[in-house]
């Protein structure tokens, strides 16, 4: 245990939060010495010789063994933290987008600089999802990893089927609260939940995948007549992340939304909660809990990254080490429903099997089995198109 | 990462389906060298080679550097982990009791040998609740544990308050699934939850309580006047473990059914699942769920322990060894419900405070507030009482 002198990048709530907890704290030897914030005439209730704007001020402090990163910007974030790791420092980040991105790199310079990065706090806000997968469910009967990993557009969904409210309303609810991030397609178009499940996947399987090779599809297009059609068929949608095994070799992995069945654990996760599904051999399925948006919940895992540093923890990528490490898939059928207004829309789709078909001079749907890669092949069409697509359960 | 060279004691359900999925793993590296059973003359699905009844074929192997005690004997479990430490082998166990009535002596063993004693399979069965308290829930966030430790009883009462079936024919059926220990008052009157407390509460509070010292009723008393009572205000008992803050430098604790409310997360947990809420500053309440007694998911966790083993992995026990362990105090009013028939019986609680009476010619009942220091003196006594008593949430 080593006393943490520790740098702040960033310092809105979540930030503030960490400074009053670590102030009091008992069981970690950690003190926040320097914070930069791009602001520096914004009020803050933090002494102003703690701030800087110079990231220098930190990233060049030598006894300065920690830096804690928690800004909104991706490309910031990717040079303080790499900088940081080349100059000998620890990290924590919460930076989904970065870190999924640029993971290779960042498993690389902890090895190349005999320092960590933490970064529990980066999905499922208090859930710690990301450790259990590394150190718990480290062997070969882990299957797949389901979740609701983006508690801000559950929110919106959940006030879209509980209190009827319309989509537009229920966004800016969402956005008053502090779930989304400014901006909203990166919460409601699945990218959130993508970057989130392309870091899971590196713990739950060993496999690194480039986010534009995984299928992500959200709920901006959904319209009244997919919420009648789940709601007629006693189903919820709800945004759905997913990486599991297809044989013993091959993974896959999507997001889309589902319309999932009240016997499902994830059915139940409201609001701006976060629920995960692990299944494997024999323990069959566990599922994990918690609020996963909002300054406080992320705080508290950034906290217990914090605290893990005091013990030394680092993530040893036990899976991703592995000779035995499954490749990626994209070749297997997914059950999905597609609603579409023109018969063009729908032949992009190239169905494999259809099983129901309903048409209308409204909208039409069908009910069918699709081939991921198919829909990979079309992924930035999607968001265009009168239609809305959900995978069936 | 070395090669484990494993010695097991008892060849069970468990201990068999341990044996088939070790000898595919592709991920540990670990061979079970000598398996040491009761009975040798048992037909087993193992070579004949590998079995003894002769505990010193394990224990004095010098190549053998992993003991996996599967037994169900707490004496036997003590003398065999106990030797095991003491000649340098590190241990797995599930042995909830033994571990604990020793846990200190089990802590101290470890230290002066250089071992490891791993038994996320004690609590939970597959749920990694140890682990969890232990690395993340791992600052002065925590408040409070609270779970659903019992998979036979809570398979009892799901049987009774779904399906009307009475405690006997429940009972019966648990025991059938083998869900129950063989002495089932073990699992209903709330050792067995009491002993896992005990083992979270070193790894949530750092605190090692004796089992005498805290108090545990079960379902065994439970009539149908209770679950009546329960089902009119439309509540569900079930068997709960609590530990929790009093204020920042003491905690309580205690088994007993308690009368659920629908909003809790507990209260949804049916048949033989576990589910333990963790609740803490920040995070407000995370919550774990899965499958808690059986064979298969007993022995998932087992296996998980192993694979911690590969990695080198030990409890470190940060809390318990740290200078700011809270102190344990029975010293605070609990609400509860109280069914009883003679005044006599009545007499015995000392009620602090009463908010509620009814009596009748059959049964009476109260609800108040009473000293838990008031239910710990009399312990020994309410089994053989015609009372039953919940509390209140």
């Amino acid at each position: 245990m080593k006393k943490l002198t520790i740098g702040l990048f960033g310092f809105g709530t979540v930030g503030e939060g960490l400074y009053q907890v670590l102030q009091k704290s008992k069981t970690v030897d950690a003190q926040i010495k320097r914070i930069c914030v791009k602001n520096p005439n914004k009020k803050r209730r933090v002494s102003a010789d703690l701030l800087t704007t110079n990231a220098e001020d930190i990233l060049g402090d030598p006894e300065i063994n920690l830096v804690v990163e928690l800004i909104d910007n991706a490309e910031d974030a990717y040079s303080i933290v790499k900088t940081a790791m080349q100059r000998g420092k620890s990290v924590v980040s919460g930076n989904k987008a970065m870190l999924a991105v640029h993971m290779a790199e960042m498993i690389e310079l902890q090895k190349q600089h005999g320092v960590a990065l933490l970064y529990d706090a980066s999905a499922c806000g208090s859930i710690p999802v990301i450790r259990n997968l590394e150190e718990y469910y480290d062997n070969d009967l882990l299957t797949s990893v389901t979740g609701i990993l983006n508690g801000s557009s559950n929110y919106i969904l959940t006030k879209i089927f509980q209190d009827g409210e319309t989509y537009e309303k229920a966004l800016k609810e969402a956005q008053d609260l502090g779930f989304a991030e400014s901006n909203p397609s990166f919460d409601v178009d699945g990218f959130d939940s993508l970057f989130k499940l392309i870091i899971l996947t590196v713990h739950a399987f060993g496999v690194i995948i480039p986010p534009e090779d995984v299928f992500n599809f959200g709920i901006s297009n959904l319209s009244d007549f997919d919420i009648n059609y789940a709601k007629e068929k006693g189903r919820k949608i709800k945004l759905v992340a997913r990486v599991g095994k297809v044989d013993d070799d091959t993974i896959t992995l999507y997001v889309m939304p589902r319309m999932l069945t009240p016997n499902l654990y994830i059915y139940s996760v409201e609001e701006e909660y976060n629920g995960v599904v692990i299944r494997g051999q024999f323990y069959d399925k566990q599922f994990m809990f918690g609020k996963g948006a909002g300054a406080l919940p992320t705080g508290s895992s950034v906290l217990s990254d914090i605290t893990a540093r005091f013990h030394d923890y680092r993530y040893e990528y036990k899976k991703y080490n592995s000779p035995q490490a499954p490749k990626y898939t994209t070749d297997n059928l997914i059950k999905v429903y597609l609603r579409y207004r023109n018969v063009n829309d729908f032949e992009h789709f190239r169905f494999a099997e259809i099983s129901e078909k309903y048409t209308s001079n409204d909208y039409c749907y069908v009910v069918g089995k699709i081939r991921l890669s198919n829909l990979l092949s079309i992924k930035s069409l999607l968001p265009k198109l009168d239609i809305f697509l959900a995978a069936m359960s």
